[in-house]
């Protein structure tokens, strides 16, 4: 490290796991308490889920970075518009993180889940990994929040797992499907009733579970059977068990 | 809950964390300090990965009930004789924790990574659940672990991430990482070679990261490339990162 980088801020990516505020680790704790600003993704004008965690844990001395995402879901990510107010967006928080970073500040960047298992996090990182000294602290996933809070073994012995984003076409979640012995499908929102499809014709529907803000306090833990159509949050999840080798 | 039910004891599957002792959740420190009997898996004369994180958060007055594994992989898991073997060891385990749990005596299951991503604990939940109340303290998962301290942002946007044991046959080996867009693969011991050439197969040998022990001590992490052949700790992974969406 040169001497000039010596002075310089280093910025955490801090997992926050998947909810329930016990559930972030001793680390990610005494980093969050002790780090001078701290920065969260959040939506404009909602009280984002990191935020409701991260009250738990941040002290009256800290600077409060939110970074406030411009859009989500309202245009399709392949939309140019989607692409371009984007990177925007990561390209000015790239900017306010660093300015704090050159000013000898560490910054903790607080992250739903883990920050390198589809986090926004990683954006960041990949813009100032070259600059800055980074370190890494993972969280639980929200998928294992998720199994955990339904009490469903997810994987066994030689089981293959797959994440499934439900974002993904049709042809290619049915092909992905059929290929795993047990699936997490991620980033269910307006792609309940194809996902629902998916799975009932790969065979699958009567072990499917849905999971909705699992291990927090608003959770919702039902079979997929019952759930009705329609819309579900984003950030809810489909599990598929394994049923791997159990002696 | 019957009032019968409610004398006993409850059991809790804590999850440990990928091998750094604060990547435990503040939840499950707190488990472990207040329960009166911790049990936790290990090898017959070896000083497990579990123990050591433990030892960080155990008080002196917990009861430690170590169960001991009566083989690992000395045995291949298709043989009549490894079936049964570990059938026996589950089948005490269960007593052993019954017997605590009937007592009256909360018990403390300590897990290595998640309790229910592949792990022994899900052998033990699946003997108890229907006759003791069972909580699941999710934790950081090994591969976690292993993909934040590579540095490794492992899945993005609409990457379908798969997870491999390296002890499946090489043709579904083939098959599944040829239709990942993200992997890790775990479990490599002595499949290192067969594994190599499996991902030589699939055109992704430059983008592997070999990851031995991610988060402790004794970790190691170097391009699959250069790791040396032969053998390597069973619970040692690789890495094969995704590429998608990143605006």
């Amino acid at each position: 490290m040169s001497a000039e980088r010596g002075l310089r801020g280093r910025l955490y990516g801090v997992g926050l796991g998947p909810g329930d505020p016990e559930l972030v680790t001793i680390k990610a704790a005494n980093t969050l308490k002790s780090a001078p600003v701290v920065a969260y993704f959040s939506k404009q004008g909602a009280c984002g889920r990191a935020q409701a965690v991260l009250n738990c844990w941040l002290t009256p001395a800290s600077i409060q970075l939110p970074l406030l995402y411009p859009l989500t879901t309202e245009i399709h990510f392949c939309d140019p518009a989607y692409i371009e107010t984007l990177r925007g967006f990561y390209a000015n928080a790239e900017n306010v993180i660093a300015g704090h970073l050159l000013a000898g500040r560490d910054v903790a960047l607080a992250c739903e889940g883990d920050p390198l298992f589809y986090g926004s996090f990683m954006h960041i990182y990949v813009r100032l990994k070259d600059r800055f000294d980074i370190e890494i602290i993972p969280g639980v996933t929200g998928v294992s929040g998720c199994w955990s809070a339904a009490k469903a073994p997810i994987a066994w012995g030689d089981d293959v797992l797959s994440v499934l984003p439900a974002t993904l076409p049709r042809p290619a979640l049915v092909r992905q499907l059929a290929a795993a012995d047990a699936a997490v499908i991620i980033k269910i929102g307006a792609n309940l009733g194809k996902i629902r499809e998916v799975i009932a014709e790969c065979g699958r529907l009567s072990e499917a579970i849905y999971v909705e803000h699992g291990t927090s306090k608003t959770e919702k833990i039902i079979p997929l059977t019952v759930m009705a159509s329609g819309h579900a949050p984003y950030f809810s999840s489909i599990l598929i068990p394994g049923k791997g080798r159990r002696p």
